[in-house]
């Protein structure tokens, strides 16, 4: 009784992961896919929801069949209304909806929503519900002795490796990989997510809610407790690990990647969360942390799959870790007897982790290349890429801009198919002097000039005082990229080197009459001299005359703002 | 004892939806309206809370006076204080401000602060307590057997029905209806909102609070799982069915509808969650789903009032369709012994919950048409016209920007009040040559160019990469808008077609010299020409001078970057 | 055992707390530095528990010696695996990382990341596990009788001191603080927080996860109860509180202060949540709402100590004052059977409650200021002033831009060091006349001009339809900064008057040749004209060419628009 209070707790918890999924995944994409970012994590639930009701519910908990391998629908949610085990039920379906959720990251940006819907519905409704009754249910991992808790293997894992297979079949985002035509290696550009603070409360939601996801299970408070405890300890080494391993390897602490970190912990601890003890947990941590850094960039440096938000090596590499490590560190005090490898429990129980990670992965595997091999074949898997450029909010649910009221960046695709422009190119010539029409000039007969400066943004405080300085009493300030080859120290977003080829800088606009124009020029250069490369530029044109609205006065008199 | 632990951790829930409500209606308005928002969820908590604990409280759970019409207020609170039941106490307060909180909603973004104020303490110390006590304080309904369990009618009909009356009253935001001159028709203008992520996840924590708004009277394990098993069904249910509907009715299944279809899910099965099948559940959130959109249009399209975030439709339609649907699809067997019309109970239990929303409805029209009114022709409901559109952030509360780091769009009011120019305005002719004056020239006497293109995002890849094959080394790039008017596909915004007139597009500034000028306009028009409205245009202007900071290098010089 | 569920639910819930201190971290302060505040309020609760197993826990939670000074470390958590108190040890964990997590917001945009790993780590090793001792292990101060059900002192006071020590030796932000040269006073600068409604976000989760930090102690449902009620009255009467004092001084309701104030309320009535009433939760909330600004004024208007987020006011000022009011206003009922001074119990509890803070306070300043001193000598606190400038995320981090898909805004530090210039300017005389060289002009002969306008946000609508009426077909918008001295009405930002140098305005491009010039300058003067300062300048270029891309027609005819 007092259970099944912190049971649906629980369930409310893991519900609310689908928050902190939505929030990490449409923060670490780009502003141009969040709105379908966000429809995906919302109606994977809610398909699964249906589906689950109808089919899959009683396919997981319903009576075991054909020794062990499914088990039967049931229809006592219908029939047997108040008898019906509500708890286990809404329990179940959280979990369904979080196997499918995990597969939206990986294939981000450039799926189609329809066919995301396809598999989302065949993952709650086929996928799932058979490995859950393997491992939960009662079906032949369970009777066999297979530990995996609260779904290392059963849901992480069958959602990294189904994300894996989608992204594979899927291809990489447009602009993700190119090939250098100098060296014919192919590269590869990041492509930073577009918000990392609602990425890390997405994060920080999730954590919340593992604690939910974990726990709810617990048959007891003593082993609620050792669960919480766990569950800390692991996650919490597991992002100092990998701040450390990315610290020593880049130069800096990556903050991308320690928010993976955190939620690689979570995920290998899950499995075998109420077997370990704070040692075990802190081993499983501290390997949990490096593994995510180096599968993301297995994935992404060698094998060149595209992962937008690292699902496969998340929740699919640590997933598979997190149910081997069961063998490997279970104290024999939890929910089996049998003890770990390194716990002087011998090969017995390890032998059964790795056959039950196996027979899920494999299951996994045969499934899911099926599922969207046919999708691909019939329906489609992916947006075409005039509308994966143009994003998927606007494409796929009619939403012009999911952030209608901030000034969106230009995005710069470098490995976009280059344009071939043909035929000769003219040389520079001398112009030649023809006739010109002619304007109006102000009448008192003062030339007016735009200086148009162009420089570094760290600069333009000190650009802005000197000409008060001088004189200028107005200016126009406005935000521009500046396309160019510059080097500086080499940045690195999750273990990618950036290459910006649009560089923010500040242009200053000022329009001067009684000041010179040598005196302006002369003043920015000093001002903006450093000596490195990327100083700025200044630009000068003529200006035909300049009207002040308020007192309509016109040319020289319009430049002089005494107020 | 054990369910009072459950009560508590509902109320923290309940507190934590402030939360949602606050980022869904931010998330759904515009950007410099945000802080005025958020400071209107914190503030109703908190009056509501002042209000309720010298007044409200008591005559909600005070004893029967009346014939059961209002509930006697209560010093418990004050004079026995260890005595004093303080669960019930949170609980109630934390309702009592979530139908304060609804009104906001409906009319954000041109109230006044201070009406704001009022009347959100109004319906905590006088609306909210006596149709409360009607329905749960012992009241007639309770005695006549009314069954809202959490409050469909009694919390969200009243915040909805008292957000249409304040909408109704406070009129439409500018720009949003505007007669169109030529058919003389009103059309209607979608004013997206600023941050759908944060809407979203607004939604997302109101989900996960539900679980304690719904459940956290339950009586018992077993129902509380029943509840929480409602819930959820009704609320994914919902939300597939608004994405079904918008998905057949637009073209594209709508992102911000379907989160509003999470919410009516959720509002309609309130009053039923424990008195609801897993069946019933489902077909009210099938219905909600539908409802919510098709009340959002009529509101919108038909009516002309502006309702910004749906609260009407969310609320208001749904919580009355949650308070009629007990009495069709009751089972019997949850907290009343009636049955519902199509569970064979026939029409009594539906006479009482019809006769039961009528009252409260009837109840908040009256009392709630007198507040607003009284408001507004004393206190003054509305901002003026000049402070709606500098934003409320910054003229209610001296808050510039809620988000100072980043660059605004420029907002284009289609509807707004049309400038009458008067006079005669002169025809084009061609301009006569008068003399000019003339400009210093760099020395080596090469013609300066810059050439601006303004095209299409989607193309300024293709154009950067052809830019280089011809030589050019530097080029400024910024986000500008393209104002004409150009047809496309039609998009869709809550079933509002809008119709943008400032068209996000690319402007490329390049400064050239040496490459010619006719180069860069061939190449720039082979790469750029598609044959569609919207190709873009390409200006040329005379360049006086160029200087490198750097090098001090001037005109041709400057323009060579090797680096 | 009923309430072991709700102490680990409760330990969850402050887990969930540092996802608030990192939205409002992150919200209150720069774009450029959010993920360095979201790395750290992810590392300190990592490196926290690191610590914490290794050493911390035990100091704390272990046997006493020294007279209660300390208590010895223990490796229970290793040896005795199953008889470990888990729910314990998680608990204080959580509490250990919240004291450490305090001092981020006070030194934040201007640390090193390496400085805050290691305060960090002494923070959880050392400083809080021995107070923490004193007041919950069995320490001195327990068993003397001092009362600090949750942490007035034991942690918010010890953060706050903490981030006041460090504010101090670190100094202010650049640009935060500067010498007026005219008047020799110290001017202060306001810096807006980049996310407003992140940083809300994060109050309502911190306020909802103050119910598991100050409940989850408690012994029964009843005690639980009423830390709700006290919880809730004390918090919401502090933002009410909070919003009067703000609207009365400054003429408007300061929308982050009265999320500070929410924060406050919560802080001052940690200790006391068992033991005091509904009026005494009432009075400290009341007190604590304006002491919070009347401190934050106090550090940045007159000791121009730099807290970007208030964290001294907040937790500082107001665990002090938690502390104390706990000797006011106990009522003897609950933890502690002696009498607050106005509850009748004379200066007995006041006088254990002063000591108990003063002990405290002192032994935090001693230990802080050590800590802080010896890493300022040896390994450095402060970033250099070209990192801060760049912001910690792309120096410290290597991210180049949280919010990658936005256009930020120019920041302009008025306060910085500005450029000496020297030398002699030149005057402005009348240009000389000098040959100027020709370019192509259109064969029709027609002029071409580009009128740039730059004006109000507020009056674009009505130029736009201005300018519609009069023939213009297109133009090209974009939102600029402009640079000026403009006196409006004064707005402040946490009561420090705002001082823009930078006004957002709109520049709009029209290039005309058919309409004559002067129709485009005088409607656009008769439609901007308002009489105030800041209506807009409108500036007239000549123009070479225009070509349409699409058509390939070229001046006159590339403008005629008539699709």
């Amino acid at each position: 009784m007092d259970m099944t209070v912190w049971f649906l707790m629980g369930t409310a918890l893991v519900f609310f992961m689908q928050a902190g999924f939505a929030m990490v995944e449409s923060g670490f994409t780009r502003a141009k896919n969040a709105g379908n970012i966000i429809m995906k994590n919302l109606m994977d639930f809610c398909l699964g929801t249906v589906v689950f009701v109808l089919l899959g519910g009683g396919r997981m908990l319903g009576e075991d069949a054909f020794f062990g391998l499914i088990g039967t629908p049931s229809l006592r949610l219908f029939t047997d209304f108040t008898g019906y085990d509500w708890a286990n039920f809404a329990f179940n379906l959280v979990f369904c909806a979080t196997a499918a959720t995990i597969v939206s990251g990986a294939m981000a940006e450039r799926t189609k929503f329809s066919a995301y819907c396809i598999y989302s519905a065949v993952i709650s409704a086929v996928v799932y519900p058979i490995e859950a009754h393997w491992v939960w249910g009662g079906g032949w991992l369970q009777q066999m002795g297979y530990v995996d808790f609260a779904g290392s293997s059963a849901i992480h894992m069958v959602g990294g490796i189904s994300a894996l297979i989608g992204a594979i079949l899927l291809g990489p985002r447009i602009g993700k990989y190119f090939k250098n035509k100098k060296t014919g290696k192919t590269e590869v550009r990041a492509i930073p997510g577009h918000n990392i603070v609602i990425g890390a409360l997405g994060v920080f939601i999730l954590w919340f809610g593992w604690y939910g996801f974990n726990g709810a299970a617990a048959g007891d408070t003593a082993e609620l407790a050792q669960i919480f405890g766990t569950t800390t300890i692991a996650a919490a080494i597991a992002t100092v690990s990998t701040m450390t391993f990315t610290w020593i390897k880049n130069g800096k602490p990556d903050v991308s990647m320690c928010l993976n970190g955190s939620l690689a912990g979570l995920v290998a601890v899950t499995a075998g969360c109420a077997d370990l003890d704070a040692i075990g947990a802190a081993i499983v941590g501290a390997i949990a942390g490096i593994l995510v850094v180096v599968i993301v960039e297995l994935l992404d440096l060698k094998l060149h799959i595209d992962d937008p938000v690292g699902a496969v090596a998340v929740h699919g590499a640590n997933g598979l870790f997190g149910g081997i490590a069961v063998g490997l560190f279970a104290t024999g005090n939890g929910t089996t007897p049998l003890k770990g490898l390194f716990y002087g429990g011998g090969f017995q129980l390890l032998g059964i982790q790795a056959l039950g990670v196996g027979a899920i992965a494999l299951y996994t595997v045969i499934l899911m290349t099926a599922v969207f091999f046919i999708i691909k074949k019939t329906h489609g898997l992916r947006v075409t890429a005039e509308e994966e450029i143009a994003g998927l909010d606007s494409t796929e649910h009619g939403l012009p801009n999911a952030y209608a009221d901030f000034v969106p960046t230009v995005e710069a695709l470098s490995g976009d198919a280059p344009v071939e422009v043909t035929g000769t190119v003219p040389v520079a010539e001398a112009v030649e002097v023809k006739s010109i029409p002619t304007f109006d000039q102000p009448e008192n007969g003062l030339k007016m000039t735009k200086i148009e400066i162009v420089c570094k943004e760290a600069r333009f405080e000190a650009l802005k005082n000197a000409m008060m300085a001088i004189g200028i009493t107005g200016m126009t300030v406005s935000h521009v990229l500046g396309c160019g080859l510059q080097k500086g120290r080499p940045e690195y977003y999750r273990g990618v080197e950036l290459a910006p080829s649009l560089l923010p800088k500040v242009q200053v606009d000022i329009v001067v009459c009684k000041v010179p124009v040598s005196t302006v020029i002369e003043t920015a250069k000093k001002v903006l001299y450093t000596g490195h490369v990327g100083d700025g530029k200044i630009f000068v044109y003529h200006v035909e005359n300049v009207v002040k609205v308020r007192t309509g006065e016109e040319g020289y008199d319009a430049l002089q703002d005494v107020e």
